[in-house]
């Protein structure tokens, strides 16, 4: 190592002065070089970088937050992947670009990212623009927080707590506890683990080997997360017992406690099950009060993937799809998905207050969570955490409940299940189109019949006709950018189309457009 | 429900125009209630809310981005928990607030945050504000983009694709797997199941039920996520083989070895093997080179957690620290640490291209990855996830990249690394400051000895009285909110501070600074 001092005097962003009792540092000091670096001043040109953000946040106000609601813009603007990555300048080299280039790669990265802010993005669980939770994003982005201790995130860590509670409280638990994931597939593991802590705590210390065959149950409609959380865990995928849903895609209570007892006979150890509120497909609600007595009498942990269908506790109206939800033992819920909250915004909450996720989880870190603190350390959460560093994700939602109010969020939702309903009725109304089955929420499942179908008989070669259609109208409305719908194969049932309804800048003459796209882009065929 | 047409003309918020080919939409239509909610137009006011998002981002650049670098701001604004909550109107009440009440609350969150961006803070192993990787950070934010499809993120995923690919070139692999998560302890889960897939694919079906006890070794010194991991995926925390380290806090691969020994003896099947480059404490880096001897013997997995350390992969001058990375099957790497790419950014990489990731993880939900879509949907990397929606985090990390280039990443991990050496020379040379050791990395851990225990013999009365210093130092640090650096105890010796160098905001002066700083705090204890 090489050290060398009194290089000479350096002015170039020198500290301008110091806080408290301390004296000014004086403006002028001596170089120092380690290593053949200048160890004087930051070597950072905060005006310039300022600037850049300043541009930066322009280009963005202007491209995505004023765009957001403009139905004249395309919802995507199609490149197959080979084009988009001649289009794009990927390449990551020796030297750096110039602040214009940079504005220029912005643009294109937003010219060539599908809107899913556009009000005719429909393909997934999540949609429209929330601007809020759009603020509390860009404040938590510039402030760069991590949620572990109050020492270092003690206004987010506060915040995480008021929300849970609130959330609590909506489930109908008198208390609890819970912590914000990235995903809801992870508050899925947590819940798998949590429950399967309970049933051994020693599993944690000694794993799973010498163990009896643990086993779950949850709907065959159940979203694919419960297989990666069985496998993840080593629990394996095989001991996931998928229970039979009658037609409407809800779990049978009596099937459920059939294959208990099977599972039992078969010397395998139930210790969860996962009921669904909401399925990703269909938006069906498990009956949670018959579920509940089953594993009352089973003595099994009840957790419900409320994800999806959770936000229907905002409304006093629509609230009875979870009824029974308060029997669970932990729940699941995403207001990311119809509370507009920004991916991602995920939380488990549990209702045991006997302090269980944090025996569960808990590592304690000599360097993180260091007991001889000045403070309280009960606010240092993330010891209840598989991750260490951990996004404010509770803030979204916080600032979101604080502008609309509970009345606002219930209204979103009751806005959202209207306009379901309005699109529901004009399926009905229309030649071509057919529903798959009544929707009890926002997801509504609909097959488009082009005109060369309509008068063939309902055998084979019409399903696999019907089968093609979806993919090959889902293609020419990504190539037109009109608007974006999902459409899948389920259970026996070919490809047809999941339309999802959530964002409040929606509204009946999109539900209207959407079937007149559909019809335009497929009646040739 | 009830259904209502042809209530009246409505015309506020009416939509614009149209699409495509489509004919323009009426702009004046009947109104439609439908369960009492009228469905015509938006109910947002897109105008007031874009308003409100530029109010928020003046304050944000005023508050947050331009006082960053700011050393006359305090690092923290220090409230107890209970008096913060006071301060802060944390409460979710039924109705809304308008939007200068909001952003009031704006300027509370961010007056009490801690400024993890202020070149004083020194608390965790990231910091710094890096003007580029926001910019990215509110781009995606405002997209809000979930990257598991092409259809719906194209430009995110092939960015990951392209920053996977040249982070793969930098651990010296020819070709390679990867996927962005959140967090280290994600990527060490990731790597953990990974190779227990490699061991036995069977696990994945069947579980860790009747198999014999896994077994994996890592250091002493490693992260705590290594606990977490095991007892997470079913493994149990005691079936983590802690492998001494030497003076230095490195792993022993003649230790390693018997170790590996001593498992098989006793009847237990070792799988993986973790090393560490860079630890959390001491900053220190196993032997890659020997341990990927003692690894290729036993035919175990290698996996370097790299979280802290493989950011030196970017410096010529640094990156023999990671000397043999190149043997390892996969490499934990978060560039949002001494990189600066925010929380989180997070890689897991792998060697294997036998898409071994795929095969892991895999669940193949119909519902989001069919496979008769009209492009190439190997693009569609979301099934290597555990996740579902996932954030684009390594756009942030391209962003930086682009702007300064290898080069430019490089300069910041020595000058880094320079100023961790120009502490090192100054605690050497002041009285009351002792060094644990001598520093590899960026961690630079020492004492404070105060006055009244300069002179006293080091026996158990001293380190008993030196344990209570620095808790002490940092309460009155965090008070003042002139500046924030942890302390720990750590495998025998009593709380020491623990400095970390990564921003290059941060300068020689901030470093006298710190020591003086710590003298004035703790000079009459």
């Amino acid at each position: 190592m090489e050290l060398k001092f009194n290089i000479g005097p350096l002015d170039r962003f020198q500290s301008k002065g110091d806080i408290g009792q301390q004296e000014m540092v004086p403006s002028k000091r001596s170089a120092v070089l380690v290593d053949g670096v200048v160890l004087n001043g930051p070597t950072t040109d905060a005006k310039a970088g300022e600037k850049f953000v300043e541009e930066a946040c322009r280009l963005i106000m202007e491209q995505v937050v004023s765009k957001a609601t403009d139905i004249s813009e395309k919802v995507c603007e199609w490149r197959p992947p080979e084009q988009l990555k001649q289009l794009l300048d990927l390449e990551l080299r020796d030297t750096g670009e110039p602040h214009h280039r940079l504005l220029e790669l912005c643009q294109d990265v937003i010219r060539y990212s599908v809107k899913t802010n556009h009000p005719r993005f429909f393909n997934q669980l999540y949609a429209g623009l929330d601007y809020y939770s759009l603020v509390a994003r860009f404040m938590t982005e510039a402030l760069n927080p991590s949620v572990y201790t109050y020492e270092v995130s003690p206004v987010f860590l506060l915040v995480e707590e008021a929300v849970l509670k609130k959330m609590i409280e909506f489930i109908g638990w008198k208390e609890g506890d819970g912590i914000f994931n990235p995903g809801g597939s992870v508050s899925n593991m947590y819940a798998m683990n949590l429950a399967r802590y309970k049933y051994c705590p020693d599993i944690k210390e000694k794993g799973l080997s010498g163990l009896p065959r643990l086993i779950l149950f949850t709907s065959a409609e159940c979203h694919y997360s419960m297989k990666k959380a069985a496998s993840f865990l080593g629990i394996g995928t095989e001991n996931v017992c998928f229970v039979e849903t009658d037609g409407r895609g809800k779990m049978m209570p009596e099937e459920l406690e059939r294959q208990i007892w099977q599972a039992r006979k078969e010397g395998a150890a139930p210790f969860l099950v996962c009921a669904t509120s909401g399925t990703t497909v269909l938006g069906a609600f498990d009956p949670l009060d018959e579920i509940a007595e089953v594993c009352e009498r089973h003595g099994l942990w009840l957790h419900v993937d409320a994800s999806w269908g959770g936000s229907a506790l905002m409304s006093r109206k629509h609230r009875r799809l979870l009824h029974g939800i308060h029997r669970a033992d932990s729940v699941a819920w995403n207001p990311h998905k119809m509370l507009m909250a920004g991916i991602q915004c995920c939380a488990l909450l549990v209702k045991d207050k006997s302090d269980l996720l944090k025996k569960c989880y808990s590592a304690k870190a000599s360097y993180l969570f260091q007991q001889d603190k000045f403070y309280d350390v009960s606010y240092d959460t993330g010891d209840k955490s598989i991750q260490c560093s951990r996004r404010p994700d509770a803030f979204k939602f916080w600032m979101t409940w604080k502008a609309l109010g509970t009345v606002g969020l219930e209204e979103r939702v009751n806005r959202a299940l209207a306009l379901s309903r309005y699109l529901v009725e004009e399926i009905k109304k229309r030649e071509g189109f057919r529903l798959l089955m009544e929707p009890e929420y926002a997801n509504i499942c609909f097959w488009y019949i082009p005109p060369s179908l309509r008068e063939m008989e309902e055998g084979p070669e019409f399903w696999e006709k019907l089968n093609l259609v979806a993919p090959a109208i889902k293609e020419r409305m990504m190539k037109k950018g009109s608007l974006m719908l999902g459409y899948q194969p389920h259970r026996g049932k070919v490809n047809f189309f999941r339309q999802v309804v959530i964002s409040p800048q929606v509204s009946r003459e999109d539900m209207d457009f959407l079937l007149d796209e559909i019809d335009l882009l497929g009646r040739d065929m």
